[in-house]
């Protein structure tokens, strides 16, 4: 099929009348908050059911129908003329960490959106269904547990979660009947597999890598895996004026080595490696450090590599703690492996980025997303927007209008592409 | 005067015997806490009222007078025949830390008073007053400021010290009054220098030196000088796995670079310094730090020295930080000169060793003591006690008796050398 009225020029222009759509609707969304004063919207809160019902009106204004699911994600289709067909669905997520930006998650569901309105207002055929999807929650703020509606949907849901608490004691079930959903119902929220083609996902970077390169998108080609740990090193507290120093078994001096250790490892290997937590005790300006404990994040879009590193690490620093006779120990506090995207989905986009005039190019995602739930369930793909600064997690997220309308032309053309609908390049 | 009866051995026997009384009454004092649980003795509280009256009580079992000074201070003397003669000083303080051990500060007491014992029982004749002093604040606990009883003597009070206020809002002044003590009379603490002659005293080392040593006790040459400071590291908080290596401002692993230099300002300078605190922000596992705080605490006997390795210290730092983009300040929030013992006291306390048979030794100290306030008041010389690990400031903290016999051992044949007594060598 041809699109015949789209001349590439038709193709931008309509893009960036989206995106600044796309824009003001995030600032819109962004006052669906638990907080005046900034951007909090948890998973069953009083904030998600408002923006599920805003992004629910945006959805029906793009011609599509929209529904909830029985977990509390959001969806909208474009439909197709074939009742039977398989789906392709994109999206993102609707939730917030707490003092957020106002364009994690949010952005891919909102060109999602504009997507469909685009096949919609040029009644452009699918041989498969679109459907948009917003999840509910992906950042685990208030249970702990994260990817809560792509893994349901993907029939990952775990039968515990239901009684998985929020800070203030409220259980996920109280929550769930409290938001009008039925936690007997929560595993409705899967879908066949084999009514599902794909899942695109279009999310901003979250690090500096696009703004670095200059450029608006990326495809993203791995989701690196993460594995976590809590250090403590044990050495023997004394008074800092009467110890000797050749006499000292000072746990921090030891973990400070390890610190520098985990730098020299991010060489040694390239893997991302960050110690976000220190502490000594006890902790007083004139006494030694008896014991220091400290946090490690260590991630690759390669487990091999990253376990690798690991291995090397934890050796480097018994050994660092060894000659200074101080003892180290560990505990995993969390572990997820890489996911690679699918190669067809990354090959779409770079041929959607080419036909766009974007340079094509990609990266590895050091941050989770929804996209990791659909391991196993259904090729996944993901396109990454510059934000500024690379910055996130934060009010200062940012992103530029014209960046979006880059992101809606290649999704635009990659799906178009899927579909064997000819645009013009 | 020939103190004819005295063998040398006899002297030993007496020795024991004393510090075998000295032992008991250490466990003795131990009770006379704020705390039923551990040992805790600050300045002004019941606790210091019951000390004192318990430790008048053994002073004049040692046939001495004894009274209560306007400070606090607890005080007794063996009395010259010659009225107007000089008064020699010793002793040390009475008061303790939270959940200390039974030793800091109370040994040097309780051995001044054994040693006017000595003296009255076998009616030596001195050429001076010998005043064994029980200061009522070294550790500074209750109020913050230290050595508030031995500056009080040595005329060093500062007025605004009555304003000080304890951590449940009551000030110096008022417990004072409670106390039984007129704040405006506190100055009268304050002995003429013209009436002093020296003053000496005995501690426990704190420091693990004289165990190394397989010494009993050690002359001390200088009480060393410390330096406090608060580091602030600044950098750029960003996601753990999102922000390449090459691109990050960890100030976390700047301060660790930094407490590394710390420890290689020790090996250059041979100073001691100590990092006791440390913490960074946001302290999330998966951020990195964008700013981090650690403290300083360095010290010498020679000020100098203390100094130059500051220097040296303060600009590596500040290169650390800056070849990783981060910046580095620091306040200092304390400063104490280093003191040296008067020499002719080190010489002094020299011979006696050697005449008791014990190997001669001396060694700085790195804690702060009441002799450091008779700086520029009277020469002042201090003798070291080995204590079981160098640990103090906590219950385990222990001595043996043998090294208090020895103690009294030497300061006994130091004053009676001062005071041209003969004794058996």
């Amino acid at each position: 099929m041809l699109v015949s009225t789209k001349n590439k020029q038709e193709i931008k222009t309509e893009s960036f009348q989206a995106a600044a759509r796309v824009m003001q609707r995030c600032d819109a969304l962004a006052l669906a908050s638990l907080n005046p004063d900034h951007i909090e919207r948890t998973y069953l809160s009083t904030a998600h059911a408002q923006a599920n019902k805003i992004v629910e009106g945006w959805i029906r204004e793009a011609q599509m129908e929209s529904w909830q699911d029985s977990v509390g994600n959001v969806w909208g289709r474009y439909t197709c003329k074939e009742k039977n067909a398989p789906a392709l669905i994109i999206g993102s997520h609707l939730d917030s960490v707490v003092n957020a930006g106002k364009y994690d998650g949010i952005l891919g569901v909102l060109l999602g959106i504009e997507l469909g309105n685009f096949l919609a207002r040029h009644e452009i055929d699918l041989p498969f269904h679109l459907d948009v999807v917003g999840f509910c929650d992906e950042e685990g703020v208030r249970f702990g547990a994260t990817l809560l509606g792509s893994q349901a949907l993907a029939g990952k849901w775990r039968p515990e979660w239901t009684e998985l608490t929020d800070e203030r004691g409220v259980s996920l079930a109280e929550a769930m009947i409290e938001f009008g959903l039925d936690p007997s119902k929560v595993i409705d929220a899967k879908r066949d597999p084999e009514s599902i083609c794909g899942f695109l996902e279009v999310h901003i970077e979250q690090g500096p890598l696009l703004e670095k390169r200059g450029l608006p998108v990326g495809v993203v080609t791995d989701i690196a895996g993460a594995r976590r740990f809590n250090f403590v090193v044990e050495g023997k507290a004394g008074h800092s004026g009467t110890v000797p120093m050749f006499m000292r078994n000072d746990a921090l001096l030891g973990a400070s080595s390890c610190i520098q250790a985990v730098e020299e490892a991010t060489k040694r290997f390239d893997v991302l490696a960050t110690v976000g937590q220190v502490a000594c005790e006890p902790g007083a300006v004139n006494v030694i450090p008896g014991n220091a404990h400290f946090s490690l994040d260590i991630r690759s879009a390669k487990d091999a590599v990253r376990d690798r590193a690991l291995d090397w690490l934890v050796k480097k620093m018994r050994f660092e703690c060894q000659r200074r006779g101080l003892t180290i120990d560990h505990i995993e506090i969390h572990s997820a492996d890489a996911v690679a995207c699918d190669s067809r989905w990354q090959r779409l986009l770079e041929n959607a980025m080419h036909d766009s005039d974007i340079e094509v190019n990609s990266l590895a995602s050091g941050a989770g997303h929804d996209a990791m739930a659909m391991t196993g369930y259904t090729p996944m793909g993901m396109l990454f927007v510059r934000c500024a600064e690379g910055i996130s997690h934060h009010p200062a997220e940012a992103i530029k209008m014209e960046d979006a309308a880059a992101a809606l032309e290649v999704i635009t053309r990659a799906i178009c592409e899927e579909a064997k609908v000819n645009l013009a390049h």
